[in-house]
């Protein structure tokens, strides 16, 4: 691991880089919804991991993705937009010292620890934001590497939502509430 | 418990009623703004139950608490609006066959039964608008009346959320989700 400063000079967070010195992580531009919308089309078609409606258009899953109540970062390695994740607060008032986040890696380089380096990168930011923990409100229980890349990053089942989530091939499937302090 | 139809006639739902026949619940209208206001204001003032900005404006607390994505109540008793409720889709896509609520009763009539009622209300609502289940996704778990009220209405604690509620005199406070079937 070694550290890159953002491309962007506005932003001082510093942007951790992953293996190589290719790949970084860095806020999504305008420029970047087209690259964002191919990686996050197929899942939301797929509805099997997101609660989002498997009908969005591109219009609307932007909206959502890149709303302007987060902040939205994608992954580029060798210059090519690999994953994209935001991080949000999960409530307001009382409850905004919580962060939110979801991640999307593109389904041909899934396993090669993009994941993993987005959600590392949100922590660091969320820190550096001012959240105090993190938590995900609902992970599908069938899942499983999502469930098991949390579990690796510190996070913890605080919540079991009992067949939370309407899964199209397995039916109401139970989701995880997931948290860890920061 | 009697029944009685909605005030409304463009509005199936037959709205339960309390102990008398001078207590109903009807369909929140436009004209309720200002008696909703007085009801939720105080509330979202002192910060302690809802995660809501403190220093939300009437506009803002009014577009939250009758927004596009809820179908809004107020309790009536004696013609004067005593509590309200929105009833909501708590997630999009696979989320979307839970409900969610909120519940506010004016404090100077507080422990009536007024919160019950309406909580029963919904209950049956989200039944006839099809959802499967109900969700709370943040009681604050320092509202002991709440938490006991949702028991005994069936509601069952699925997840505790350590310290995901500031709260204003106590600190950060664990937050509970509550979950019942439908």
């Amino acid at each position: 691991m070694s550290c890159l400063a953002s491309p962007t000079g506005s932003d001082r967070f510093p942007h951790k880089v992953k293996q190589s010195s290719d790949f970084i992580i860095r806020p999504a531009r305008t420029s970047d919804a087209t690259a964002i919308w191919r990686i996050i089309e197929p899942v939301i078609r797929a509805g099997e991991t997101y609660a989002l409606p498997r009908e969005m258009t591109q219009t609307q899953a932007i909206a959502y993705w890149v709303g302007t109540d987060r902040e939205t970062f994608v992954a580029e390695d060798n210059g090519r937009v690999v994953g994209t994740y935001y991080l949000r607060a999960n409530q307001l008032g009382g409850g905004s010292h919580v962060a939110n986040c979801g991640y999307i890696v593109a389904s041909d380089v899934a396993g090669r620890g993009f994941a993993r380096s987005m959600c590392e990168h949100s922590i660091e930011l969320a820190k550096a934001r001012g959240f105090r923990s993190m938590q995900f409100n609902l992970v599908v229980s069938t899942n499983d590497r999502a469930v098991r890349l949390w579990q690796s990053l510190g996070f913890v089942t605080v919540g079991n939502l009992p067949g939370a989530f309407a899964h199209p091939h397995k039916g109401d499937v139970d989701a995880l509430v997931m948290f860890r302090k920061l």
